[in-house]
């Protein structure tokens, strides 16, 4: 998606230790024209999937999910980070690993809100290790709904998620796929 | 708004502890529609106030602040629950403190996001003791932006937080007010 690497070479900081700070449009300030954007472009990609649910993950990519469900009519499920042990029978859980905090948590969902009917779109804002995706297919996966795959707004194709999860089989559709940010240059796929 | 609580009527639980749960349309599983319809009337209450950015907090505040924007045509500022000491003189910064999870937060905004410049409304789903919007409203202050007011989505007017904000002269626009729960039964202002 142009619009979005044109977006990203403008305004994203290469910052050490591999982390690419995109906070003035994406995960702390949110352009919600450029969402708009995206939502299109989600769409685009997953009309013919019958999609009627989207599933994310607090707290970044509830914005992005919330503008692409205006798109497909649906409503949005997002995986809350669990502060106490869950509650048996209730939900499903997943376990998620974040590298840039240096922690594991717990991520759960209602099973209220997902079931075999359902047909899942993830979205999130990034894919790195894919932990946090991985959680979300879990989770689509308990639920015995049908999961189309997963939109990801910037995927780093240097770190090994992606790879990982679409060898599983996941159709992964990224706006943008980074290859290198080797001394501060972001190179696209 | 008579949309909101016949939903509320509907779809809402009250749970014991004065806990109103809403996690079938607001902030678990969101209705991206209502929440439209939501955004609308946010829209019609602040429209004459000049608007240049929407402030709200992780996580279930993101979903509706995103879709209110897209109306003003503005982006949205979350503030971050951080999870680390704050790096002083980046951010402002606040504490609050979650009656819910029984926890004390301090909440970030990065200082490059909002200045002197900006005309500031505050977006949340929910006002009960009012300590999110407090640290919100501090946040604010800091920055030295002017602050038009505050959009909640379901006030519980019995308990103490939009009363006292009030008085301090804080303009909150709330589009649900709870009087009561009392036996189970949500009565509106």
């Amino acid at each position: 998606m142009v619009l979005l690497e044109e977006r990203i070479c403008r305004d994203g900081i290469v910052a050490p230790g591999g982390v690419l700070k995109v906070d003035s449009f994406l995960n702390h300030q949110m352009d919600v024209a450029l969402f708009g954007e995206i939502a299109k472009e989600f769409y685009r990609l997953f009309r013919e999937d019958g999609i009627n649910k989207i599933l994310t993950i607090e707290a970044s990519g509830i914005g992005i999910a919330c503008i692409t469900a205006q798109a497909f009519g649906c409503p949005v499920i997002f995986a809350k980070k669990s502060k106490t042990k869950n509650i048996a029978g209730e939900v499903y859980s997943a376990t998620v690993e974040s590298f840039t905090h240096g922690n594991v948590s717990t991520i759960i969902v209602s099973k209220r809100f997902l079931t075999g009917g359902d047909r899942v779109l993830i979205i999130d804002d990034f894919l790195a290790n894919g932990s946090a995706l991985s959680g979300l297919v879990s989770v689509a996966r308990q639920s015995g709904a049908q999961l189309a795959g997963a939109g990801i707004v910037i995927e780093k194709a240097f770190q090994p998620g992606g790879e990982r999860l679409r060898a599983q089989g996941l159709r992964i559709e990224s706006l943008a796929k980074i290859k290198s940010m080797d001394g501060g240059t972001i190179q696209f796929c």
